[in-house]
């Protein structure tokens, strides 16, 4: 069975050499001390590694079942659910008004990797929660709020996001789901949602819908959709549970994987539903939880190549298989561990370097969440709105070829279910697809991000980068591992956005592109993070506080990625700039 | 439910206007005639879209069964195979002295193809008799011919092999299963082997184990293993089946996918064997075995793309979602057909232009052994044995690929069960495991492969790019979209090569870019590929017979592969060339 360790060590660093988190004058961060951190990510990781982490294997195996209405959760998933929320984690960052810790996002982000790590289908149970309370504290009206957030907060009720019918996800113009006005103010909801996570199950008291529907006589379209707030039990004018409310689990999804989480068909059938924000102007609202999510998202692409990547290393340490080709380096075994091979070494120094950076890029853009909302700063809100296309899209699918590079570093075993690696490569693939395709991330990324500002978010950006690399060109240990590289992919970046610009009278040059230009974008990012990181370690290693081996290993780590990944944005250049030519030529009926 | 139509007309392109096959001077290709070819095709695409495909949920679903030591296959196997059977289908490219029909390999693989992206799984128990089959011919005396040869090769009987111990599996020289003689020049066999495919089953009457075993007293390591033939049912004189062997399965894996193989425990205790082969020289029997097993699974890679893709164009041509950013092409319907969209069409033409490329290196991988056995040509065999493990590494890695990409085009459907793409995923990834992972691969590509006759193989390969280049360089219209980017591939492959032999002084710089070598040859194979198919495809524009919109598909796929695939090799030699310092610095104990 696998296990998991919370990267407790890493996260410290990341929170007070490199984001500097503490003097960082974003609102609330003054109080994130070391002791105060590190305090917050060793009792999480406990619960991480303790409750969460051996359920997992379990949530796969069972998964849940529907009976008579009702959805039973895998063994154990209750327990571990009462002790997340009896410690106060399921709102952690909320607001304390309702009931919330009200700690920064960031911190939410490094204790929600552990979780996601621990138990990816356990976690979306209360992920899902936070996005419902973000729409409902954002839009909802002040009886609305005091209505439902303590509950949220609290985790003794969870939320849901009704988006998808049958004939429509990624489209939500074509969306049929009927609200019809009732007397009293309330809305009759009638309709069928797919693909529903959480949609149903045992966990909580109550189950707060929010669902995506139409008004009849409203504009066509994605400009005539209204959100409402449509809850399993309605609630009484005394916060109790009142009636159940005429909607139902009408089936559970069997998917590739992520079974320990319920993905429920919804049948609304003239639900009572509440509208929340403006009437057709559902989608605004629903953008609200979506990039939040989104962000969520990339986190659970690397999260679960963490956990993939410590069971490949623990393989690769005890597997005994052949013989260093410079020599026995175990001779007294009867063979080396397999980690003596180059081979193995590469697989495992692309997962380290990838996993490492994408937790420093999500911090990052965690921290940019938290200037923009606690700063009231419109250049971090620009910045990470920017960013998040590239976050989801990016780091999750590099995030599910982390997991089936750890699943082949164990060989034959990796392909049995008995080592859990597998299981990994299967919940993580959902993150490439939900909550918007990665296809669609890069078209929002080059349709709509690029140009944000007028293209002054990208210029800042490009700045940023540049400003670094100059700032720090005297550090020569710096420069040609890192900055160097930095600054010839961060070229292929500008280069690749210039030629979109060029391009602009034939926007099918530019959508052709869009996939690659997200994995540029994403290696550059990384490729900041990884010379960020590397000055901290070197900045550590000379004032010789701290751990000197962590901070060797950071450097050398970071030397990998600089040295065997970032060159892939020449690549990704070549193919943007081969235009959409190859990519429009065949006519659809000749595929 | 995928469906599955056999590509019956792109493999009659290749082998006659690619390949060439009539014409070629193979010992038996001049049988091969568009007609006959066309009839086995057309007989074995039925067999495979009426009798396999409906089966390979079924089996994926059920699984097999273990009961008081006897495997159930799934629902239906047992037909099937008995009409697989009873086509003749088992001994096609087999030995007409022992019943086979005694096709090419090229035909085989033409048909193996089809069963396998039918239904992977099902095809495995007659792939594995095959591998026995070869190894026995090859190996064994007259009178084991005789006795397993013609049951196998009718499909009556099938065969295994046994190679993995819990403790080992790529490092052979620790196999412990031993094997004392006895007094009738028969040996007594104990061990356990896991991982055994088709290990047991209720498909056939008797089931022909090939098991490595060490003989006491022998050299240790490698040098120690015998190969043994160990029935599960004794065969009496007069080829009745006798006593049952003291042979058993002890268990099946939970695996990953291919559900429908049983992959079994096998426990030998004290069971009956028979050498086959030289004492101590059982690792070269067994590569006989292994080497044909290689390219068998290089298809299988590229198979199960064939038939993802097929459902991932069906999705695509049938779902409506969105506009065409250019204009509706669809304005009577709701939205477009999502292959509209840029994005959906890259993704599907990166499909696409793989597996059409993976056929053609296939087919001329095929026709290299034919060439190799049939007219007795060393330098065939010395060119497929380069290329085996490129064929096997690289087509299984960018197969797998392909089925994930596959995936991503049905969206949110693509992970549901319902629409079975996510079992071509998880059927597809053990390819890149099983018959030596693909690291194992690179290492044997860049360790024994590039070396082989003083190097003068890969001479002779790159001397067949330049040739093809050198000869074709007046047709403007190939040069420009094919051979350029070829010429510029095949430097890269050259240079990665020159590399390798400069700094022979360190075998870690090598074996640190062995992965990316291997992708890198496979890129240009493919591009080579591309280029002759394309200027197939031109002569048959400019002849005018055939199917014009058929030609002008083959050269715009074949454009999309070499803009948007084949630039991949300048990042692999960008990675090789940045040497294995950055792989080989970090310590073990600080991964």
């Amino acid at each position: 069975m696998p296990t998991y360790s919370a990267p407790t060590k890493d996260m410290q660093f990341l929170l007070h050499e490199v984001l500097n988190a503490t003097g960082s004058g974003i609102g609330g961060y003054d109080e994130l001390d070391r002791d105060f951190t590190s305090a917050i990510l060793e009792e999480a990781g406990k619960l991480a590694e303790n409750v969460l982490a051996p359920l997992n294997v379990v949530g796969d195996e069972e998964g849940c079942t529907l009976e008579n209405g009702t959805v039973h959760t895998p063994t154990g998933f209750k327990g571990a659910y009462d002790q997340m929320r009896e410690g106060g984690w399921i709102g952690l960052d909320c607001d304390p008004a309702f009931g919330g810790q009200g700690m920064p996002y960031l911190m939410n982000s490094a204790v929600g990797e552990m979780f996601v790590s621990a138990n990816m289908a356990f976690n979306m149970y209360q992920g899902l929660s936070h996005g419902a309370y973000n729409a409902i504290h954002t839009h909802g009206t002040d009886a609305q709020k005091q209505t439902y957030l303590p509950k949220l907060v609290e985790g003794s009720w969870s939320g849901t996001m009704n988006l998808t019918e049958p004939h429509c996800g990624t489209d939500l113009g074509l969306i049929r789901t009927k609200a019809e006005p009732a007397d009293d103010g309330s809305y009759r909801i009638t309709g069928q949602k797919i693909w529903i996570s959480a949609g149903e199950h045992d966990l909580t008291d109550n189950i707060i819908h929010l669902v995506l529907a139409r008004i009849p006589g409203g504009p066509e379209g994605v400009k005539g959709i209204s959100l409402f707030i449509v809850p399993k039990f309605l609630v009484n004018e005394d916060g109790s549970l009142g009636a159940r409310n005429d909607l139902s689990c009408g089936g559970l999804e069997k998917k590739m994987g992520i079974h320990g989480n319920a993905t429920c068909v919804m049948n609304y059938d003239g639900a009572t539903g509440y509208l929340i924000g403006e009437m057709h102007k559902g989608m605004r609202a629903m953008f609200t939880m979506m990039n939040e999510a989104r962000l969520g998202v990339g986190l659970q692409g690397y999260a679960q190549g963490v956990v993939a990547y410590q069971n490949a290393l623990g393989f690769a340490l005890d597997r005994l298989q052949g013989r260093a080709v410079t020599g026995a380096e175990a001779p007294d075994k009867p063979a080396d561990p397999i980690i003596v091979h180059p081979d193995v070494r590469r697989n495992l120094l692309h997962q380290k370097s990838f996993i490492e950076g994408a937790r420093a890029f999500t911090f990052w853009g965690a921290s940019l969440i938290d200037r923009a909302h606690r700063n009231d700063d419109a250049e971090a809100e620009a910045m990470i709105s920017l960013l998040t296309p590239v976050l989801k899209g990016f780091l999750t699918d590099k995030g599910f070829e982390t997991t089936v590079l750890a699943q082949q570093t164990l060989g034959g075993s990796g392909f049995t279910r008995e080592w859990g690696l597998e299981q990994f490569v299967r919940d993580a693939r959902i993150t490439m697809i939900y909550e918007g395709t990665n296809g669609i991330q890069s078209l929002d990324l080059v349709g709509r991000k690029l140009g944000l500002n007028g293209g002054k978010t990208v210029m800042a950006f490009f700045e940023m980068v540049k400003s670094f690399i100059k700032e720090n060109e005297g550090n020569a240990d710096l420069k040609s591992g890192f900055l160097d590289p930095l600054k010839a992919s961060s070229k292929d970046l500008q280069a690749a956005a210039m030629y979109f610009m060029q391009n602009m009278k034939n926007p099918n040059d530019a959508l052709s592109g869009s996939y690659d230009f997200m994995h540029l974008f994403g290696h550059v990012c990384l490729g900041l993070m990884w010379a960020r990181m590397a000055k901290a370690a070197m900045e550590g290693l000379e004032t010789g506080d701290g751990d000197a081996e962590f901070y060797r290993t950071k450097i050398a780590t970071g030397r990998y990625y600089m040295a065997r990944q970032l060159p892939a944005t020449a690549l990704h250049l070549s193919r943007i700039q081969s235009g959409g030519e190859v990519v429009m030529d065949l006519d659809a009926a000749h595929f």
